[in-house]
């Protein structure tokens, strides 16, 4: 006996750009501001369509990256650039949770995503796929650093030429792990600010493929992977609260859309999800917007250590406060040491050396927890959006030592007795 | 209708110690030497029972991690320590493998291994888990610095103690990659094989769990799973022939008999896969006795940028030997200068940035290639071990460099041009 095969579509799922404001319709091609509205575009898809073609089982099936969830991505091509971009942990969190009192702590580690360890390659493995349909052949992109490595990366597994555009002061690993896929690197004397306003007027005139400018649609949606595998990762339920980074105010918005995607076709049961936004205090004008009331978002000058969130004109930031505010979240701000000693708490409980941006964001959660804004019985999601190893400027001098000995039992033995003193005058002054 | 469930055995899969040489047994204890014959033990397994326990489709519907696999694994927690290490892809690769005029090239990519960027995360999971079980409460290593990081993490996330030996040389990053995670670390004025004597005259005295010395047995396992999983990978099939680094040569025989593991349990057709090992030339012990027809390594004094693989005194170097030669393979070293351009070769054509001993190991797959020691038609894998990030001193000058540019337009014009100069003459100069 045969069966006939249930048909699978595989139709489009995404169907025109549209306005933020105003619902104005444009064409599916690199363009990102609404020229009546001077909104943002976004991209629209069919859900019904989508519903029609996913499943819990389609997905668990599909493959280990974020490339499971193409439906709700937009682009068309049968073979996407996967170079095992996310899928990364969601670690139930022990040591860091009792430390802190929580009982149902999460951490989602896009530090060891795949290829360039931030949540980086999962936006521009969408934004490179989008740029190849539409037929670029020069991709670029204006950064703070964990995107220009990301964007030379997967530019140089795909064989596309790649010009990417960086503050000339950022940190030292982030400069030579994107110079090291031999990309054309502009390092601009400005901030983050000036090289966008750069970059805006390079793409007018270069007819290049800029991923978070005129393929800005596209790119960001791939943050939204961010909100579907947690969902997953947590047997298809959303959880009560997330902590995450702003910076642009764009992976804050994408991770809210991305969980009202998955109940909107039916792939969890709808939620309240708190959402609660973590700024550094030298640059935090979307935490200064939230706690004065504010629906605008004033530009500031970036002064921090945090140079991967350091954006001071954020381009979500009015989106993202609203975003906080109708789920009655958050958004707070933290200065630079206590980034660093959120770097070190989370590497010390948890074994994850997560960069500066990773620091503020649990800095935010231990402060959040602190003032009774998060309730310890919350499942509660902590997003880790970068690697420790390219801002190591950041924690040297404020880590210990190591004990340098000769290659000797009585040297060893020596250094031994000399840190065991060491813990003991520790213990003593935290336990007067 | 109701069917009865197939009953699975969970008994235990392995079931004493064994010597490599002599087949001594020994309990399943923390002892690493056979008092007999002088020779290192290994764990020895029930393989009638492993085959009960697992097939292609339970192994499939376990952890996306090295734990898939803990039949083959000599750990008897119901919860090992599992921090998504593991499952690290296996890219198929397309623009390194035109270059090299390879027409099946596979890169298995530990670059990205989870926690710490290496192959080390799989015998430290191992180990520590182990560990323990053994009652162990500090656990300790020697280490030419992924086996720090590795440990300090895995160790800071189970809450346990932990005293790292490194040779007080190491790069910045590999150093503060374990300070990061506050354990104990003596950075010992001497190489790594004298870091490693003194390990050994410690371990007898302090009763701690050292995962390269009196735990080596169970620890070594854990590299079996770079075999299992390219075999599933590739669509459960053994590939014609894999190049690997050699330090202690461990890594090499372990992936080695993983293949013959899987062999033998009926998970994957028997094949002939030729197994070739890459050595730094200021640090080849091994490749020397190969070269030379010696079945015994000289030791030697490294002098390399590899440092991850500088061990001159290799404790497996013998075993590595009679592996390549007997599966029909090669064993060849490179120079530094080999060892950069190796890296930059990667990281332009595949996107993958690794450290010094993923540089020597593409370094001499080219020069095995251009040998004509590797079939262009072979199924063959390259084993990246870890993340260039950690060595970033190596590549430093080496690379290119930014163009500094003022935030105008004009500016980056100017440099624009600067750039296409250059390339022209690149581009002359190589095609004169």
């Amino acid at each position: 006996m045969t069966q006939t095969p249930i048909k699978t579509s595989t139709g489009k799922t995404f169907t025109h750009l549209v306005s933020k404001e105003g619902g104005v319709k444009y064409p599916l091609k690199a363009l990102n501001v609404c020229e009546e509205t001077f909104s943002p575009l976004e991209v629209a898809y069919d859900y019904d369509e989508i519903r029609r073609q996913v499943s819990r089982e389609s997905i668990e099936a599909g493959p280990h990256s974020i490339w499971r969830y193409k439906a709700f991505l937009p682009v068309e091509s049968e073979n996407p650039i996967d170079v095992g971009t996310g899928m990364t942990p969601l670690v139930k969190s022990n040591r860091l949770a009792r430390q802190l009192g929580l009982k149902n702590l999460y951490i989602k580690n896009d530090a060891v995503n795949m290829p360039t360890l931030s949540f980086k390659d999962r936006v521009v493995s969408v934004a490179l796929t989008r740029a190849r349909e539409l037929g670029f052949s020069t991709v670029s992109c204006a950064s703070t650093g964990n995107l220009a490595n990301s964007t030379a990366a997967i530019a140089a597994h795909a064989g596309m030429d790649c010009c990417v555009f960086i503050p000339s002061d950022l940190e030292a690993g982030k400069v030579l792990g994107t110079l090291i896929y031999n990309p054309t690197l502009m390092a601009v004397k400005g901030n983050y600010d000036q090289v966008n306003r750069l970059c805006s007027e390079v793409g007018n005139s270069y007819g290049w493929g800029f991923v978070n400018i005129n393929l800005r649609p596209y790119y960001s949606e791939g943050s939204k992977t961010l909100g579907y595998e947690v969902a997953e990762q947590l047997g298809w339920e959303l959880p009560d609260h997330i902590v995450a980074p702003l910076a642009s105010g764009s992976l804050f918005t994408k991770i809210y859309k991305g969980f009202n995607e998955f109940v909107k076709v039916g792939l969890v049961d709808e939620k309240a999800v708190r959402f609660s936004g973590a700024q550094a205090e030298g640059c935090s004008p979307i935490a200064q917007a939230f706690k004065e009331g504010r629906d605008f978002v004033t530009p500031v000058k970036p002064n921090t250590i945090a140079k991967s969130i350091a954006i001071g004109n954020p381009a979500d930031g009015c989106y993202a406060l609203e975003v906080a505010r109708k789920t009655n979240g958050n958004i707070e701000s933290v200065t630079d040491a206590e980034i660093v000693e959120g770097m070190k708490l989370l590497a010390e409980t948890e074994g994850i050396f997560t960069e500066t941006a990773g620091g503020t964001t649990i800095a935010v959660l231990k402060k959040l927890v602190e003032a009774g804004k998060i309730n310890p019985d919350e499942k509660t999601v902590v997003y880790i959006t970068g690697n420790g190893l390219k801002t190591q400027e950041a924690v040297q001098g404020y880590i210990g030592q190591p004990f340098i000995i000769e290659p000797k039992l009585e040297s060893f033995e020596r250094a031994l007795e000399r840190s065991r003193t060491l813990e003991r005058l520790e213990w003593q002054q935290t336990n007067v």
